[in-house]
């Protein structure tokens, strides 16, 4: 019997998946590429599997690391890698003229590797049907994406009493589904709010109604994108007048948002420069006053309270009056339903002020900080809707 | 606010989905349509999500039912449904007239609806991520599918002493992507063989070396597909000169057999019309003898005294002597190996001597037959390969 | 072959277990009593199961109920009972002169009836195990109770730097061993305190260390006792001058606290009769003054606000100055180490203004209260000891 | 802040603990004594837990394990410990002078030491109720026993149809307490026998009545004897004339018998000193005859085929014709019954022919012996009561 000796091997041909293989210097180390969202030039996600020897290291080379979208991201990041899709680790890179570089020594024959901890669409439907299975929520498929998934939003509440005169907390997710943190942290909060033990949930529910998209481009998810969807559509720009064919899922959302009304609106993303989690707020709107400015910063202050994760010192620059771009999802939602939006921004790579070493930012980090914005939902609730 | 109105919504768009909505007779009442494996006529498997009112009942028919390919697979089928993606009951179904006609009732807004048990490519990774965390499994990726993906061999044995000397026992599943029981059964077989408190388990590891395909066809499962790869291949119809542009997961897998050579080969099927588990031998090959026959119905007989679900009865009629088609895998292996190659079936509906009137055959019965095949190859061991 | 008929047998003897079988009126209604503590007369804590026969309804009589320790409490109770011992749900009840009478329908042939969900010592020792296995947790076993059972401290606190100039917290529970409540808060409090995951844990590790008896009374706790230890010594009354052989448990807890010092103490507990979370201050110490009634009206308000099952309105009188009774863990620990110490309650009903029709209070809203005094516990962190 | 500095500690104040704590040569060797069972002389089972330094390794001695009631059972004996309560390996161990001398180095603050893995009552009543909680099985509680403790009888088969005509299977386990192996081998038994997707199962069940007493000795389990109940009474020598002051659970398990009748009957015991499985016969019986003895060595040869931990060629010697001790179970039932009735033997070492260095004979292994023999009695079944 000859000895089949495996020879490594990338491949990316799965949900979510994004490389491409270059060239091999040695056997061991391979030259890889990140491929472009389709129809359009960003790109910065990638996810894929190398099969290989037990035991041996390997070299992995993003050559054009440079290039992409935003390239500050690769300074001091970590890119994860896991053996068994449960536990994902950081390992050391380093990011020179342009390629990101970094090393992986195989503990069995397979081993995946990715821009942060991934999070499937298997894993999407899994979720969904199981906060289902329990008393407080119900599912509204608005419609379906481009390429045909459906667009699901899960709606929290007591249903019991006069739902129409509650408060209506809209909560979206990944509009850009590289920032795979933002459904991470549908999870944490979502799992919180239909706790049935947790007194803080319980009270929310009974006087709010919550519409939460997990999962705002299932399409650009399943490609392996960035930033668009399937058409290369940034959807965190077509707020203003989305289209139905090239932006489905804002026009959809949308259209529900109009019928629902909103009181509060959190847009979550990820970051791919900056170490920090960070709320920005829709200041450059036309009605921004005040009133909205004091409601915005307390949120913010509430949540670092809270959660030492998060902190008001870093994020964007606040931008000045009037100079809003509608298409934007806070800024539209603020303006049109006279409300607070905003969009929370966590990191790629570690929190600075809060690392750790092994995991640096994570799926589980995530999830948590959507616990506790649970927690400042509520603070927010006690403050500004109690008379009403 | 206005209530939002749940509609009904037919859904596809996910790993190994298939149907194609036609019209609706009443807001209730949905006409549905198969759609043929990609450049095939095959077409038997379905699976899509319905989405709706919870506490509704909902009348579907599968309107072109009979020109399936296996039209008598419907007499007497139960679909399988789930609200949960986890626990798949059976809901009773009408055959009449060429159009399968059945009716569900929903629990949540969600519910799924398939022709067996789906077995998702994510679970498929899932799996063998988790096997190789064991100690006594490796993975050879021998290659990659037309459409990209990796085609994985598990390579199961004591990695202590001489393997070269040991017997080789090839097992493939999932030539027909349709056939999911085929993929859980080896998640039985798997798990048994790896788990290192199994005595059988431990004494055949030593013993011999195994390899398993968890899934032949990957690309024709994420497709949806009955029978065939994503250009239309029947797989089990090209081991006589499988192609690498046409059929690479044969010709992949073949080149690997030849390497390894092959004592015992089963093939793992599902059969869409008979009620029964059963084991076909390739009895037309030319080199077919008492010896082979013998080794055959000891097989059958040992299988059939460890486990009640398997029966030696109903099966196909017994092949006359040359008639084989070495473009199927049994009849390509035994002849070119000279071994007992076997191709093992089981049924989408239920067994008619074992029923179970709630799940029918089911993917936990599936792999229980997995285990006992562990078994049936021990004694096989024994009894044939213990002089050598 | 003669049918075995089940008969309706009462049973206690087991960790925890308590109840005396008195009488029958019929084959199904069945006349009970609490047994007394040992050496004491304290009485109201009760656990036993029932065998009998499935499908069945059985009326079971407290018949002594008037006589416990805090008769109150029967008014508007309700037992918890449990087929599975994993889910224990709440039965109606009726108290009427004297009785406690209620009944209860089989699903099995066997089910648990208690006072409050049980916590059983192979509970206690497999949660220790569990924390140790993490990176956090120091196990420090200070010596045995009267019936020899260990007595264990938990410490918990980033081992790096220097913790002696770290803040000491000190946290016990179930000082009265019927209070089991107490003990579930524990399972909350230190699985979030060791969730590497969480931000607020993570700081205040940093900056504390915490000193944690799950259980300070394990023999009583065995026994099936509600207040007492092995030979009837209220444990909560003998903090002043404990002794080793009559409240071993508090003399080794407390010399403890004189080797590492206390900064701040919670003594947890169950109060049988009112329907409400509250935390009672040691008010009645000599040096009480302003500032410490700061503190705590600012730990109260905190927990109040994070968590809604937290009141301030109801509780227990404020002791008037210089009434102290110093054989109370709160107030010996409060004077004697010049730091906030508080006794925090829990209801053995439901709470009356966050109600649980089916599970009233329970170990799980237990738990998620001990999870939100870690929150309370960082915010008095920050308030009071960050310039220190 | 004076340092804590842990002390090595050792008690046993737990359900099944055994030892006796007699002195230190140095601060990190213990010389320890294990205790004879209540009113009896018998002892050999130890279980106990050490607490002390993390990193530190401790030396124990087993001063008294000459005197043991099997000395030869110390021979290539190697204790199991666990830090977590879950995970049970072997440590080398060192018998030499009639003392058991072994080391063991402290992963966390606490480590389990025991002469088998433990198996509690607390245990024994979740698996009851887990078990009770699905289709097939019913709770008969015979009675009580010294101790009070309940006495638990599963009634296992399918209860359709008319159950008085099937065959009675009898399975008793833990006669004698420190055998744990025997009661880890009733939950692979039980478990199997009540998956309902097992095939073989499910054809027993419809054929058969089981009933199973997973723990004969509850009060010898608790009181961590190694042989006999509270009174020193030796069950497996109490059946021709059990006292139901002095042996109740004799008493109450064989009256139930001669309810029932009995046509199969599996007494499971553990071995201190034969490093095999294996299984003695009551060939001392009056009644014995070539026909039973061709059950007996049917049933041995079948066991052995399915399992290879079990084999059939060491064991006990053959008693000559007409020595029955019908104080022995399998004795008294095979000739009352005038059936098959046989012990079965496990060892506490490892089996020679099979070893699993790190984990010796185990409780998984033992679990996985009771599985195979839920196939040994369905071909039984077939063999000897098809046509009846």
């Amino acid at each position: 019997m000859t000895t089949t000796t495996p020879v490594a091997r990338i491949n990316c041909q799965f949900d979510a998946g994004n490389i491409e293989y270059l060239s091999s210097d040695t056997d061991h180390t391979l030259n890889l590429a990140i491929r472009s969202d389709s129809n359009s030039d960003f790109y910065q996600w990638f996810y894929f599997r190398l099969t290989g020897t037990t035991g041996e290291r390997y070299y992995l080379n993003l050559t054009n690391a440079g290039g992409s979208s935003y390239p500050r991201g690769w300074e001091d990041y970590q890119p994860v890698v896991s053996d068994d899709l449960k536990t994902w680790y950081r390992v050391p890179a380093e990011y020179k003229n342009g390629q990101l570089s970094f090393s992986v020594k195989l503990q069995t024959n397979s081993l995946y590797v990715a821009y942060f901890t991934p999070y499937s669409l298997e894993r999407h439907t899994s979720f969904i049907a199981e906060i289902l299975s329990g008393d407080c929520a119900e599912l509204i498929t608005v419609g379906q994406t481009i390429q045909g998934r459906d667009l699901d939003v899960l709606q929290l509440g007591d249903s019991s009493g006069d739902s129409g005169a509650r408060h209506k907390v809209w909560v979206i997710a990944r509009q850009h589904p590289g920032e795979t943190m933002a459904q991470w942290w549908t999870e944490g909060f979502v799992r919180r709010l239909t706790d049935r033990n947790d007194a803080v949930s319980a009270q929310l529910l009974k006087r709010c109604v919550f519409y939460v998209v997990p999962n705002m481009n299932p399409d650009g998810s399943y490609l392996g994108h960035l930033r668009t969807n399937a058409v290369g559509a940034n959807l965190n720009r077509e707020w203003l007048s989305p289209d139905i064919s090239r932006s489905p899922e804002v026009f959809l959302v949308r259209e529900m948002m109009h019928q629902t009304g909103v009181d509060l609106c959190l847009d979550v993303h990820g970051d791919e420069a900056l170490p920090y989690n960070f709320i920005a707020g829709p200041q450059g709107t036309k009605s921004w006053d005040d009133s909205r400015e004091n409601q915005l910063q307390s949120f913010k202050s509430t949540l670092q309270a809270l959660n030492p994760d998060f902190q008001t010192t870093h994020g964007y620059p606040v931008p000045p009056p009037n100079s809003a771009n509608y298409g934007i999802c806070a800024s539209y939602v603020a303006e049109t339903f006279n409300c607070l939006a905003m969009t929370l921004e966590m990191p790629f790579k570690d929190t600075v002020d809060t690392p750790d070493l092994e995991f640096g930012w994570s799926a589980e980090r995530s999830a948590n900080l959507g616990r506790s914005t649970v927690d400042a939902m509520y603070w927010y609730q006690q403050k500004f809707w109690q008379g009403q």
